[in-house]
């Protein structure tokens, strides 16, 4: 989820001098137009201590007319707002039509602070952000703007940060607001809480926007540009319920996961050789303790055309006893799949306690490859991240092992591997027009990849991103990786 | 919310036969509508035992082509179903497009029955229900068509039809199959939780509708009334998401539950006189120990113009120590009031603890007067019902004590009252033209009124119903209701 938050970031101050003032008088005119068109509009401003929440928001302030702009903190309760409902307070603080609330982590501070000091159960925390859901739901089908930002910085940006508070002093001034607030945290916990908190109200109502703040111009103007979008959006949208929605990471460079994957990790025929029955025997010793307690598996398999998942499929099914183990290589869907919720092929596949499936390609299909060539509409597709995260909620809750896995390879193999193939008889069939067709989409695809990670890769259920220019290296990793987290849930329970 | 399911039904086997023909036809036209627009459908069927669940399900098969009907129950979880994620088995089940899935209590019955056995916490059937409202939107965003039949019997006819099937021996055979379901628990326990589960489910995408199944050619005929009508708008809406939302009440008869309140109830001067001071000097009391423990209290009133809403109300104010009470006239909102949701003018009006607060009208004039008048546009009055249950399930959770008052008068004491206010100089002023205009209204709104009355009578928030032809007789069961609340409540904690 905060992969793309975490990347390091190469920005001048000149890219920012260039860029800021367009952004800014962009920006100010949105404001107006909301105004003019009476759209109310919520900004909650929240992230990890340290990384420019107070900032922003003051800059929010310089930024745009701060006339109808309304700042709120919701901090300790008044005794007028513990006498009354919960939400009482946040109904009060609601902006007007055509007014701006920029409110400091919003309806989201007091359930994450209850959690963090651990006065709330897990179910009481799924309720909780129900209750949130429902609220935002209700706001936004009003016609209310609500733009969550998360102002993300990895742990260690966060430490140089608190280190260069306590080195200037600021740490005092911040220190007194952070008291009122979830400053007090461990980041381990904060992020872990927030994980949860946004995989469970990430909508397509009201998104988060994970905002990469490790530097602190690329984090302004990351905001304003998220905001611009929102607005631009939401102005579009008037009498039009149908417009595009919004890329997750509006930021001032094209920043892509996959570009910060490390390609030169390999290994060699001998260290494959050696590894590959170590790792194959321990996985088929683990696979069977999984059958006899009743744990199923499901672990799929995405990446690009060429990238090696069949390879790494299959020294994986190798390794499982075959009574135990099946797997399903999605294409297109058949007559009786088309008939159906796009979700419902997928289900038909989830293994009885204990047994192992493998999907080569799965349910993403709908937010890659249906995206792209557009069938799916912009309405389905975009709703599908949030289906696709309650999908994968009662997976886990029901005690699945789900194993998600993206094999990467560059542009120039893929190229290598499509020549390969179209050079041996044997591998012929594997390569068609239409492999070469989606290599020429790459861009949609690398913008598709993209947002997949960001909203789909949760707390509980991560994305595993696997360097596959060389096989030796990606197969042992898939391998590896099945089996620590095999291994993991089997010390669970 | 059972109110209109359990008014007396009069309805002759000639006017059975009449009306049955045309609509089998026309139900049968709509199936095969749907099967060529590639809709699919959902029916669950669901009510008390001894409803005819089952007949009802025969009826369906018989009536239209059984060939694309898949009728489903689910009973015992087989162990291909125990070992997967709960919602597998029905997804499995799912019809496809252009199918009919006739589904026997569906994804309620096993939360229902583990609520009935205790096994569930109040937070945990509520998260169940938010479970499958998130079900149930995946699938009609999809394009599904969910029509959700609760057949209602009172208790008096449960008791009635289980004495017959006792006679007639039927009972064994009907035995074998309630055994598999929840038809072993007592009437009240299956009342309440339904009462529950309908309130957390009755959601704009996919309603209950309450049939009145006293009579079973009644009953056949309104649920084939309310099959038609959901189908003809699932046709309609194809491309345009807008259609007209269906009416709750589907009957052979327009049947009003105003239309069965005892008018002529009434209460002499002296008695009144002897009871005023009396109820007066409890509710005093009763409101001092509320305030002291910090119970608040929210009573509204809605009620046709001049059915003597302010009287009652006065007799409450002028009992209730003015420091700790207030209230709210709602007329047309204030320039602020129109720049929110339409919620927040009542949020603000929320009392502290311990106090009260009046409403001499309420938010539900989202689904009367603006309705009727068209002043809030169908997809606004017609989510505004989940609104307004989720609003007052905030305000019952946080410990508010809600009363709703529903004054009723007939046309002609109204007429009557309306000609003594032109005739008295002092009462002159209380009359307007508007209020002539909307006595022409009143089919309109007495069609709204028990739409209201179904969608929001629920099991934490019901509404009482005062005669109010007599002033005297009406003034007293306001002031005794209240009473009767308020002391029910001070026991509880």
């Amino acid at each position: 989820m905060f992969e793309s938050a975490e990347l390091d970031v190469d920005y001048t101050k000149e890219q920012y001098t260039a860029e800021l003032a367009g952004l800014r008088l962009q920006l100010f005119k949105m404001q107006q137009d909301l105004k003019s068109s009476k759209i109310p509009m919520i900004i909650i401003v929240d992230g990890v201590p340290g990384a420019g929440r107070g900032e922003i928001v003051n800059l929010l302030n310089e930024w745009m007319d701060s006339r109808n702009i309304i700042n709120r903190t919701f901090w300790t309760e008044t005794s007028e707002e513990t006498e009354r409902p919960e939400f009482w307070r946040y109904w009060m603080a609601l902006p007007g039509k055509g007014e701006i609330g920029v409110f400091f982590s919003g309806w989201y501070e007091k359930p994450v602070m209850k959690a963090l000091a651990g006065k709330s159960k897990d179910s009481g925390f799924e309720q909780q952000m129900n209750e949130i859901v429902r609220l935002e739901r209700m706001l936004t089908a009003d016609g209310m703007l609500i733009v969550k930002l998360w102002l993300h910085l990895s742990g260690d940006s966060h430490k140089k940060v608190m280190k260069k508070r306590k080195k200037t002093g600021v740490n005092k001034e911040h220190k007194s607001f952070e008291n009122k607030s979830i400053g007090k945290a461990a980041y381990e916990s904060i992020r872990k809480a927030y994980a949860k908190a946004i995989r469970l109200t990430d909508t397509k109502e009201a998104h988060w926007y994970l905002i990469n703040s490790q530097d602190n111009r690329y984090r302004n103007i990351s905001v304003i540009k998220t905001l611009i979008s929102n607005m631009q959006n939401a102005l579009d949208k008037r009498g039009n319920s149908a417009a595009a929605p919004v890329n997750p990471v509006t930021s001032p460079q094209s920043m892509l996961i996959l570009d910060n994957v490390d390609l030169t990790l390999e290994l060699t025929k001998k260290e494959y050789s050696a590894e590959l029955p170590k790792y194959q025997a321990e996985l088929h010793a683990l696979t069977l303790e999984a059958f006899s307690r009743g744990i199923s598996t499901v672990i799929l398999f995405e990446g690009w055309d060429a990238a090696g998942k069949g390879g790494a499929i299959r020294r994986i099914t190798s390794a499982i006893d075959a009574r135990m183990r099946r797997t399903i290589q999605v294409a297109a869907p058949t007559d009786e799949e088309k008939s159906h919720h796009y979700l419902w092929r997928f289900w038909r596949y989830i293994p009885r306690a204990g047994y192992v499936t493998i999907f080569d390609r799965s349910w993403y299909g709908r937010v890659l490859v249906e995206r792209v060539e557009g069938f799916a509409c912009a309405d389905e597709w975009s709703r599908a991240y949030e289906e696709i995260n309650e999908f994968e909620r009662q997976l886990e809750n029901s005690g699945v092992l789900l194993i998600k896995f993206w094999v990467h390879i560059s542009q120039e193999e893929q190229l290598k591997r499509f020549k390969d193939r179209e050079a041996s008889e044997l591998k012929r069939y594997k390569i068609t027009d239409e492999d070469w067709r989606n290599r020429d989409k790459s861009p949609l695809y690398n913008e598709a990849i993209n947002d997949m990670f960001i909203r789909t890769s949760t707390d509980i259920a991560p994305w595993t991103i696997i360097a596959g220019n060389s096989k030796y290296y990606s197969r042992i990793e898939v391998i590896k990786t099945v089996c620590k987290a095999l291994k993991e849930r089997l010390k669970k329970k």
